[in-house]
Protein backbone atom coordinates (compact mmCIF):
# COMPACT_ATOMS: atom_id res chain seq x y z
CA UNK A 1 0.00 0.00 0.00
CA UNK A 2 1.39 3.14 -1.08
CA UNK A 3 1.72 5.22 2.18
CA UNK A 4 2.24 8.68 3.30
CA UNK A 5 5.80 7.25 4.71
CA UNK A 6 6.59 5.83 1.05
CA UNK A 7 5.63 9.35 -0.52
CA UNK A 8 8.46 10.98 1.93
CA UNK A 9 10.51 8.51 1.23
CA UNK A 10 10.23 9.06 -2.57
CA UNK A 11 10.74 12.65 -2.25
CA UNK A 12 14.26 12.33 0.08
CA UNK A 13 15.33 10.13 -3.18
CA UNK A 14 14.43 12.61 -5.59
CA UNK A 15 16.06 15.48 -3.75
CA UNK A 16 19.59 13.49 -3.03
CA UNK A 17 19.83 13.29 -6.55
CA UNK A 18 21.30 16.65 -6.52
CA UNK A 19 24.55 15.23 -4.76
CA UNK A 20 25.70 13.87 -8.39
CA UNK A 21 26.07 17.26 -9.35
CA UNK A 22 28.59 18.75 -6.72
CA UNK A 23 31.92 18.60 -7.99
CA UNK A 24 35.06 17.83 -5.51
CA UNK A 25 38.40 19.39 -6.15
CA UNK A 26 40.34 16.38 -6.68
CA UNK A 27 39.95 14.41 -9.41
CA UNK A 28 39.61 10.60 -10.95
CA UNK A 29 42.43 8.23 -10.82
CA UNK A 30 45.13 9.41 -13.57
CA UNK A 31 42.64 11.83 -14.35
CA UNK A 32 41.32 15.80 -15.10
CA UNK A 33 38.21 15.09 -14.35
CA UNK A 34 36.53 16.09 -10.50
CA UNK A 35 35.10 14.17 -8.65
CA UNK A 36 31.55 14.24 -8.01
CA UNK A 37 30.20 13.98 -4.17
CA UNK A 38 27.81 10.66 -5.45
CA UNK A 39 31.33 8.74 -6.96
CA UNK A 40 33.43 9.71 -3.82
CA UNK A 41 30.37 8.44 -1.19
CA UNK A 42 30.52 5.24 -3.53
CA UNK A 43 33.84 4.78 -3.15
CA UNK A 44 34.34 5.15 0.54
CA UNK A 45 31.85 2.53 0.98
CA UNK A 46 33.28 0.24 -1.52
CA UNK A 47 36.99 1.24 0.68
CA UNK A 48 34.80 0.43 4.05
CA UNK A 49 33.90 -3.15 2.88
CA UNK A 50 37.70 -3.92 1.47
CA UNK A 51 39.69 -2.07 4.50
CA UNK A 52 37.50 -2.97 7.33
CA UNK A 53 40.12 -5.38 8.96
CA UNK A 54 42.61 -2.78 9.64
CA UNK A 55 40.35 -0.61 11.71
CA UNK A 56 42.18 -0.01 14.64
CA UNK A 57 39.02 -0.78 16.76
CA UNK A 58 36.42 -3.51 15.87
CA UNK A 59 33.84 -1.86 13.75
CA UNK A 60 29.76 -1.98 13.13
CA UNK A 61 30.44 -1.89 9.42
CA UNK A 62 27.02 -0.84 8.49
CA UNK A 63 26.89 1.71 10.27
CA UNK A 64 30.49 2.75 9.04
CA UNK A 65 28.81 2.07 5.47
CA UNK A 66 25.71 4.03 5.85
CA UNK A 67 28.08 7.14 7.56
CA UNK A 68 30.44 7.21 4.58
CA UNK A 69 27.11 7.23 1.99
CA UNK A 70 25.29 10.41 3.66
CA UNK A 71 28.31 12.51 5.17
CA UNK A 72 28.22 14.56 2.01
CA UNK A 73 24.74 15.40 1.74
CA UNK A 74 24.63 18.18 3.52
CA UNK A 75 26.70 19.54 0.43
CA UNK A 76 23.41 19.71 -1.50
CA UNK A 77 23.29 23.18 0.48
CA UNK A 78 26.09 23.98 2.05
CA UNK A 79 28.41 23.10 -0.80
CA UNK A 80 32.14 21.77 -0.96
CA UNK A 81 34.56 23.44 1.28
CA UNK A 82 38.11 22.49 -0.08
CA UNK A 83 39.85 20.50 2.53
CA UNK A 84 43.10 23.13 1.90
CA UNK A 85 40.96 26.59 1.80
CA UNK A 86 42.06 28.86 4.50
CA UNK A 87 39.77 31.41 3.98
CA UNK A 88 36.86 29.10 4.80
CA UNK A 89 35.67 27.27 8.51
CA UNK A 90 35.65 23.87 8.54
CA UNK A 91 33.83 23.37 11.55
CA UNK A 92 30.24 21.86 11.48
CA UNK A 93 28.69 24.86 10.38
CA UNK A 94 25.00 25.48 11.19
CA UNK A 95 24.65 26.10 7.55
CA UNK A 96 25.49 22.00 7.12
CA UNK A 97 23.66 21.16 10.00
CA UNK A 98 20.39 23.39 8.97
CA UNK A 99 21.04 20.85 5.52
CA UNK A 100 21.03 17.98 7.57
CA UNK A 101 17.92 18.57 8.99
CA UNK A 102 16.20 19.76 5.48
CA UNK A 103 17.28 16.92 3.95
CA UNK A 104 16.96 14.04 6.53
CA UNK A 105 13.85 16.23 7.44
CA UNK A 106 12.22 14.67 4.53
CA UNK A 107 12.46 11.24 5.48
CA UNK A 108 9.61 10.34 7.87
CA UNK A 109 10.34 10.93 11.62
CA UNK A 110 12.23 7.83 12.72
CA UNK A 111 14.17 7.84 9.88
CA UNK A 112 14.94 11.02 10.00
CA UNK A 113 16.28 11.27 13.28
CA UNK A 114 18.54 8.49 12.25
CA UNK A 115 20.73 9.64 9.69
CA UNK A 116 20.17 13.18 11.41
CA UNK A 117 22.25 11.44 14.04
CA UNK A 118 24.60 9.45 12.15
CA UNK A 119 25.91 12.39 9.97
CA UNK A 120 26.43 13.99 14.18
CA UNK A 121 28.32 11.33 14.99
CA UNK A 122 30.58 11.83 11.64
CA UNK A 123 31.06 15.29 12.25
CA UNK A 124 32.20 14.91 15.75
CA UNK A 125 34.52 11.94 14.91
CA UNK A 126 34.28 10.61 17.95
CA UNK A 127 33.55 6.79 18.08
CA UNK A 128 35.46 4.29 16.74
CA UNK A 129 33.01 3.87 13.61
CA UNK A 130 33.37 7.54 13.10
CA UNK A 131 36.77 7.61 13.79
CA UNK A 132 37.10 4.71 10.46
CA UNK A 133 35.01 6.66 8.15
CA UNK A 134 36.67 9.53 8.33
CA UNK A 135 40.27 8.21 7.96
CA UNK A 136 38.40 6.21 4.61
CA UNK A 137 37.18 10.13 3.81
CA UNK A 138 40.67 11.19 4.13
CA UNK A 139 42.56 8.20 2.53
CA UNK A 140 40.58 8.57 -0.81
CA UNK A 141 42.13 12.24 -1.88
CA UNK A 142 45.84 10.47 -1.61
CA UNK A 143 45.59 7.89 -3.95
CA UNK A 144 43.81 9.90 -6.26
CA UNK A 145 46.67 12.83 -6.14
CA UNK A 146 49.38 10.47 -6.40
CA UNK A 147 48.11 9.21 -9.77
CA UNK A 148 47.61 12.41 -10.99
CA UNK A 149 51.30 13.48 -10.41
CA UNK A 150 50.39 15.88 -7.62
CA UNK A 151 46.74 16.79 -8.56
CA UNK A 152 45.37 19.48 -5.65
CA UNK A 153 48.50 19.58 -4.26
CA UNK A 154 50.17 20.95 -7.61
CA UNK A 155 47.34 23.22 -8.58
CA UNK A 156 46.74 24.78 -5.42
CA UNK A 157 50.42 24.97 -3.74
CA UNK A 158 49.60 22.71 -1.05
CA UNK A 159 52.91 21.68 0.69
CA UNK A 160 53.91 18.19 2.48
CA UNK A 161 53.83 19.54 6.13
CA UNK A 162 50.35 21.05 5.38
CA UNK A 163 48.59 17.57 3.62
CA UNK A 164 50.91 15.80 6.46
CA UNK A 165 48.99 17.95 9.05
CA UNK A 166 46.08 17.48 7.57
CA UNK A 167 45.81 13.60 7.27
CA UNK A 168 47.79 12.62 10.57
CA UNK A 169 44.46 11.72 12.35
CA UNK A 170 43.88 8.98 9.41
CA UNK A 171 45.78 7.26 12.67
CA UNK A 172 42.56 7.64 14.70
CA UNK A 173 40.84 5.34 12.65
CA UNK A 174 43.47 3.08 11.22
CA UNK A 175 47.65 3.05 12.50
CA UNK A 176 48.28 0.69 8.84
CA UNK A 177 45.88 3.21 6.43
CA UNK A 178 48.19 6.12 8.09
CA UNK A 179 51.23 3.74 7.44
CA UNK A 180 50.80 3.50 3.93
CA UNK A 181 49.89 6.64 3.47
CA UNK A 182 53.27 8.44 5.23
CA UNK A 183 55.32 6.04 2.98
CA UNK A 184 53.00 7.31 -0.05
CA UNK A 185 53.53 10.90 1.39
CA UNK A 186 57.24 10.12 1.62
CA UNK A 187 57.27 8.83 -2.00
CA UNK A 188 55.32 12.01 -3.23
CA UNK A 189 58.05 14.06 -2.49
CA UNK A 190 61.29 11.65 -4.07
CA UNK A 191 59.17 11.90 -7.25
CA UNK A 192 58.83 15.67 -6.78
CA UNK A 193 55.03 15.99 -7.07
CA UNK A 194 55.00 17.70 -3.71
CA UNK A 195 56.97 20.44 -2.15
CA UNK A 196 58.87 19.56 1.05
CA UNK B 1 51.77 -2.79 9.41
CA UNK B 2 51.36 -3.12 5.12
CA UNK B 3 50.50 -6.23 4.96
CA UNK B 4 50.40 -8.31 1.00
CA UNK B 5 46.37 -8.05 1.73
CA UNK B 6 46.37 -4.75 2.60
CA UNK B 7 48.37 -3.72 -0.93
CA UNK B 8 45.40 -6.44 -2.95
CA UNK B 9 42.75 -4.45 -1.39
CA UNK B 10 43.92 -1.20 -2.59
CA UNK B 11 44.93 -2.08 -6.17
CA UNK B 12 40.93 -3.28 -5.90
CA UNK B 13 40.21 -0.08 -4.60
CA UNK B 14 42.28 1.69 -7.16
CA UNK B 15 40.55 -0.51 -10.35
CA UNK B 16 37.43 -0.13 -9.51
CA UNK B 17 37.52 3.80 -10.26
CA UNK B 18 36.84 2.81 -14.11
CA UNK B 19 33.29 2.34 -12.63
CA UNK B 20 32.92 6.04 -12.72
CA UNK B 21 33.36 6.00 -16.60
CA UNK B 22 30.94 3.82 -17.28
CA UNK B 23 27.62 5.90 -18.63
CA UNK B 24 23.94 4.54 -18.34
CA UNK B 25 21.19 5.60 -20.54
CA UNK B 26 19.32 7.21 -17.90
CA UNK B 27 19.98 10.64 -17.32
CA UNK B 28 20.04 12.07 -13.81
CA UNK B 29 16.48 13.41 -12.55
CA UNK B 30 15.30 16.74 -14.60
CA UNK B 31 17.94 16.49 -16.84
CA UNK B 32 19.73 15.35 -20.01
CA UNK B 33 23.33 14.01 -18.39
CA UNK B 34 23.72 10.48 -18.38
CA UNK B 35 24.00 8.74 -14.81
CA UNK B 36 27.26 6.76 -14.25
CA UNK B 37 27.50 3.34 -12.43
CA UNK B 38 29.27 4.76 -9.14
CA UNK B 39 25.92 7.73 -9.03
CA UNK B 40 23.62 5.15 -9.59
CA UNK B 41 24.88 2.12 -7.50
CA UNK B 42 25.17 4.91 -4.24
CA UNK B 43 21.82 5.70 -5.18
CA UNK B 44 20.40 2.28 -5.07
CA UNK B 45 22.36 2.36 -1.60
CA UNK B 46 20.13 4.98 -0.12
CA UNK B 47 17.12 3.48 -1.50
CA UNK B 48 17.89 0.26 0.17
CA UNK B 49 18.21 2.84 3.25
CA UNK B 50 15.20 4.39 2.97
CA UNK B 51 12.80 1.75 1.13
CA UNK B 52 13.66 -1.36 2.88
CA UNK B 53 10.55 -1.68 5.08
CA UNK B 54 8.42 -1.85 1.80
CA UNK B 55 10.48 -5.02 0.47
CA UNK B 56 7.93 -8.32 0.56
CA UNK B 57 10.54 -10.15 3.09
CA UNK B 58 12.16 -9.36 5.70
CA UNK B 59 15.88 -8.36 4.40
CA UNK B 60 19.56 -8.25 5.83
CA UNK B 61 19.79 -4.91 4.68
CA UNK B 62 23.80 -4.87 5.00
CA UNK B 63 23.81 -7.77 2.50
CA UNK B 64 21.25 -5.99 0.48
CA UNK B 65 23.40 -2.67 0.15
CA UNK B 66 26.54 -4.62 -0.44
CA UNK B 67 24.78 -5.92 -3.44
CA UNK B 68 23.64 -2.63 -4.99
CA UNK B 69 27.02 -1.09 -4.54
CA UNK B 70 28.89 -3.74 -6.25
CA UNK B 71 26.32 -5.29 -9.14
CA UNK B 72 28.05 -2.93 -11.36
CA UNK B 73 31.39 -3.75 -10.89
CA UNK B 74 31.66 -6.13 -13.52
CA UNK B 75 30.52 -3.53 -16.36
CA UNK B 76 34.07 -2.33 -16.15
CA UNK B 77 35.28 -5.44 -18.37
CA UNK B 78 31.96 -5.83 -19.91
CA UNK B 79 30.09 -2.75 -20.26
CA UNK B 80 26.58 -1.64 -19.73
CA UNK B 81 23.83 -3.48 -21.63
CA UNK B 82 21.01 -0.91 -22.30
CA UNK B 83 17.93 -2.69 -21.19
CA UNK B 84 15.51 -2.23 -24.14
CA UNK B 85 18.39 -3.28 -26.69
CA UNK B 86 16.72 -6.64 -28.44
CA UNK B 87 19.67 -7.17 -30.09
CA UNK B 88 22.07 -8.09 -26.79
CA UNK B 89 21.79 -10.83 -24.00
CA UNK B 90 20.67 -10.15 -20.97
CA UNK B 91 21.57 -13.25 -19.45
CA UNK B 92 24.75 -13.66 -16.98
CA UNK B 93 27.13 -14.06 -19.50
CA UNK B 94 30.34 -15.84 -19.45
CA UNK B 95 32.30 -12.33 -20.15
CA UNK B 96 30.67 -10.48 -16.75
CA UNK B 97 31.28 -13.92 -14.75
CA UNK B 98 35.26 -13.61 -16.05
CA UNK B 99 34.73 -9.86 -14.85
CA UNK B 100 33.91 -10.76 -11.38
CA UNK B 101 36.37 -13.11 -11.13
CA UNK B 102 39.06 -10.99 -12.56
CA UNK B 103 37.98 -7.45 -10.55
CA UNK B 104 36.97 -9.22 -7.72
CA UNK B 105 39.95 -11.63 -7.29
CA UNK B 106 42.48 -8.84 -6.61
CA UNK B 107 41.28 -9.09 -3.58
CA UNK B 108 42.31 -11.23 -0.83
CA UNK B 109 40.94 -14.91 -1.17
CA UNK B 110 37.82 -14.47 1.42
CA UNK B 111 36.78 -11.20 -0.24
CA UNK B 112 37.24 -12.13 -3.62
CA UNK B 113 34.79 -15.15 -2.74
CA UNK B 114 32.13 -13.21 -0.63
CA UNK B 115 31.91 -10.39 -3.04
CA UNK B 116 31.56 -13.08 -6.15
CA UNK B 117 29.11 -15.21 -4.20
CA UNK B 118 27.21 -11.96 -3.67
CA UNK B 119 27.27 -10.43 -7.23
CA UNK B 120 25.94 -14.38 -8.55
CA UNK B 121 23.23 -13.87 -5.64
CA UNK B 122 22.09 -10.37 -6.78
CA UNK B 123 22.06 -11.59 -10.92
CA UNK B 124 20.26 -15.62 -10.01
CA UNK B 125 17.85 -13.27 -8.17
CA UNK B 126 16.06 -15.80 -6.22
CA UNK B 127 16.91 -14.66 -2.38
CA UNK B 128 14.55 -12.29 -0.92
CA UNK B 129 17.87 -9.84 -0.46
CA UNK B 130 18.60 -10.15 -4.19
CA UNK B 131 14.86 -9.57 -5.11
CA UNK B 132 14.61 -7.00 -3.08
CA UNK B 133 17.97 -5.07 -4.18
CA UNK B 134 16.86 -5.91 -8.01
CA UNK B 135 13.42 -4.48 -7.39
CA UNK B 136 15.56 -1.45 -6.48
CA UNK B 137 17.49 -1.42 -9.64
CA UNK B 138 14.75 -1.53 -11.85
CA UNK B 139 12.51 1.23 -9.74
CA UNK B 140 15.37 4.00 -10.34
CA UNK B 141 15.13 4.53 -13.71
CA UNK B 142 11.19 5.20 -13.74
CA UNK B 143 11.77 7.98 -11.13
CA UNK B 144 14.41 9.49 -13.86
CA UNK B 145 12.26 9.08 -16.97
CA UNK B 146 9.08 10.40 -15.80
CA UNK B 147 10.96 13.18 -14.56
CA UNK B 148 12.78 13.52 -18.05
CA UNK B 149 9.42 14.16 -19.92
CA UNK B 150 9.64 9.97 -21.08
CA UNK B 151 13.89 9.70 -21.37
CA UNK B 152 15.15 6.74 -22.88
CA UNK B 153 11.31 5.81 -23.54
CA UNK B 154 10.63 8.45 -25.47
CA UNK B 155 14.00 8.84 -26.99
CA UNK B 156 14.49 4.61 -28.23
CA UNK B 157 10.80 4.33 -28.78
CA UNK B 158 9.87 2.25 -25.51
CA UNK B 159 6.40 1.56 -25.34
CA UNK B 160 4.50 0.85 -22.11
CA UNK B 161 3.74 -2.68 -22.68
CA UNK B 162 7.77 -3.14 -22.83
CA UNK B 163 8.50 -1.30 -20.02
CA UNK B 164 5.63 -3.04 -18.14
CA UNK B 165 6.88 -6.16 -19.47
CA UNK B 166 10.36 -5.06 -18.04
CA UNK B 167 9.56 -3.51 -14.48
CA UNK B 168 6.72 -5.71 -13.88
CA UNK B 169 9.10 -8.00 -11.80
CA UNK B 170 9.33 -5.17 -9.14
CA UNK B 171 6.88 -6.73 -7.37
CA UNK B 172 8.53 -9.77 -6.55
CA UNK B 173 10.86 -7.83 -4.01
CA UNK B 174 8.45 -5.37 -3.05
CA UNK B 175 4.54 -4.94 -3.73
CA UNK B 176 4.60 -1.50 -2.95
CA UNK B 177 7.35 -0.11 -4.57
CA UNK B 178 5.69 -2.26 -7.87
CA UNK B 179 1.88 -0.09 -6.64
CA UNK B 180 3.81 2.75 -7.04
CA UNK B 181 5.47 2.18 -10.23
CA UNK B 182 2.42 1.01 -12.15
CA UNK B 183 0.27 4.21 -10.72
CA UNK B 184 3.70 6.22 -12.52
CA UNK B 185 3.73 4.48 -15.77
CA UNK B 186 -0.52 5.06 -15.68
CA UNK B 187 0.56 8.56 -15.12
CA UNK B 188 3.27 8.65 -18.00
CA UNK B 189 0.74 7.38 -20.64
CA UNK B 190 -1.75 10.14 -19.03
CA UNK B 191 0.71 12.87 -19.71
CA UNK B 192 1.79 11.59 -23.25
CA UNK B 193 5.22 10.56 -22.29
CA UNK B 194 4.84 6.98 -22.83
CA UNK B 195 3.24 4.96 -25.95
CA UNK B 196 0.14 2.89 -24.83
Amino acid sequence: MITNDLLKQIQFIKEIDKIKYIQRRTCLLNSDRPENDAEHSWHLALMAIALSEHANKPVDILKVIKMVLIHDIVEIDSGDVFVYDKSKSHKNTEEEFAAAKRIFGLLPENQAKELIDLWKEFEDGETDDAKFAKSLDKFEPLLQNFSNNGGTWDKYNVTYNEVYTQKKSINKGSDTLWEYAENLLNESVDKGILKK
